[in-house]
């Protein structure tokens, strides 16, 4: 069997191209969407992608605001300045970049984000929202998933998609967009004992548990796509996956790798969804919905 | 195979058990746990109901307020009303009961219930705090089938969990719940195909569709537990389950059967959640949480 590479590269330029679009378009009106990153590390590789986040953005018409609080930011300042982005009319999207500073609780500072400017789904109302069908924001990675396999056309009604992971970052949104979209969903993780069980019936496998080599080629079926959105950084610096893709290679019918996968689409969602979010706070939209509540 | 049935009746006594011991306890702090239903509908069986339920509070010695705004109330009478009692203080625990009149959507309105007032999980905000591991109240009938479970010793971690029906009042908080317990889960429904797929590999299989029949004894594993949570009203007036019960008997291990399942530990749970959530409110419980942020 050939395995088909499913690279994220075309689909992320053409979202950013949409991004930047709709950011023209927003222009004409007076608008420039604008992204905030919230940082408080000096690890430095989050804070190079945070800057490759500003370049794209700049590069598609998006104005990004890096408010930089140190490493060593307390848990209250980092509250004040999320909410205070939250009301700032300039700002449309927010992100709150992991790593922070080991006492402060990433999941209470995540409600003060204003859920209309929570472009990465971080705020647990954005996943209770997704959960119940209204309009919110999925975090980036969970909506990458679907929009890769929506670019490769592979189907997701009604079959069989395994997500491995259960985090509130990737595998529990996940689920809940490929429920949206009528998929039987299986979710597991460290405790559901040996994963071929769960895996080699699926007719889509979605590995996001953060352990390299987790997936081998005999865990998987040979009619199976499978998607690694694993970030594993080795010893000496480099990026790998969940899959071992040596073995999966040759057995699998597709696979998105690592790196060259999901996550340029990931990083260029992020722009779409500050467009997005921008378009629904522009003063044409609000008046609409103001409008509409008479 | 003898199918061992699983009733909620000795369950649902001991739940109501330790409300009634809870609201004793609070009644000495000089608090009175008290629920309050909202309704607006002429339907005598939800009325009949939503008595049964003030009735249960009232020998547990919790309070019920039935607040009826009539089956043509409007969606602001409805809104504004939660929003009063989400604010007022000798309310503790707060009910949108459905069904609501066709112009109002309760997807708006449960928005509006405090999420520590949130006793039947009802608010997005619940569950997404569910879903990160937040405290929040799960959907009464979501955590029924957990402590049924538990109750009768089925192990749950590790296990797999079927879960037939994507709702968010069961099928979502409750893969959550099992998710959290170190179930794996698979989440199937109507554009799943056919059931026996899903389910006969199941060690346990929840049932929450909505459809008379669905489950038969062919589409279950002999050593599986199979709990039934639908609720389907025949024209005769009687309540049944989802699962073809003539069949499923004798094959399964285990049935929790409808009625005399889930149902009366759900409204047992909705009097736990109420003396949880006055218990949270109290006084002391408020005092403790404002000086622990210091």
């Amino acid at each position: 069997m050939t395995t088909e590479v499913l690279s994220g590269k075309g689909l992320a330029s053409l979202i950013r191209e949409q991004a930047q679009d709709e950011a023209r378009s927003l222009g004409s009106d007076g608008t420039r969407p604008t992204l905030a990153v919230v940082v408080a590390t000096e690890d430095e590789s989050t804070l190079w992608y945070v800057r490759s986040i500003e370049r794209s953005a700049e590069r598609a018409g998006i104005g990004c605001r890096i408010v930089d609080l140190g490493h060593d930011a307390s848990e209250q300042a980092l509250a004040s300045v999320l909410a205070d982005l939250s009301t700032e009319p300039t700002v449309h999207g927010i992100i709150l970049q992991t790593p922070l500073p080991a006492a402060v609780r990433a999941d209470r500072l995540v409600g003060h984000i204003a859920p209309e400017k929570d472009i990465d789904g971080a705020n647990p109302l954005s996943l209770g929202r997704l959960a119940v069908g209204q309009p919110a924001f999925a975090p980036a990675t969970a909506r990458a998933v679907v929009e890769l396999l929506d670019h490769f056309e592979i189907p997701v009604a009604g079959r069989n998609i395994t997500v491995v992971g259960r985090s509130a970052v990737v595998g529990k949104p996940l689920s809940l967009l490929l429920l949206e979209r009528d998929a039987t969903v299986t979710i597991c993780h460290s405790k559901s004992g040996p994963l071929e069980r769960h895996t080699r019936a699926a007719d889509v496998v979605v590995v996001a548990a953060g352990r390299t080599g987790l997936l081998k080629g005999s865990d998987v079926s040979p009619e199976a796509v499978v998607i690694d959105v694993g970030t594993n950084v080795l010893p000496d610096g480099s990026l790998v996956g969940d899959v071992d893709e040596a073995s999966v290679t040759g057995v699998a019918a597709g696979l998105s790798p690592v790196p060259g996968g999901v996550g340029s689409v990931t990083t260029a969602l992020l722009l779409l969804h500050t467009t997005e979010a921008a378009r629904q706070q522009s003063p044409a939209a609000l008046l609409t919905a103001s409008t509409s509540r008479i």
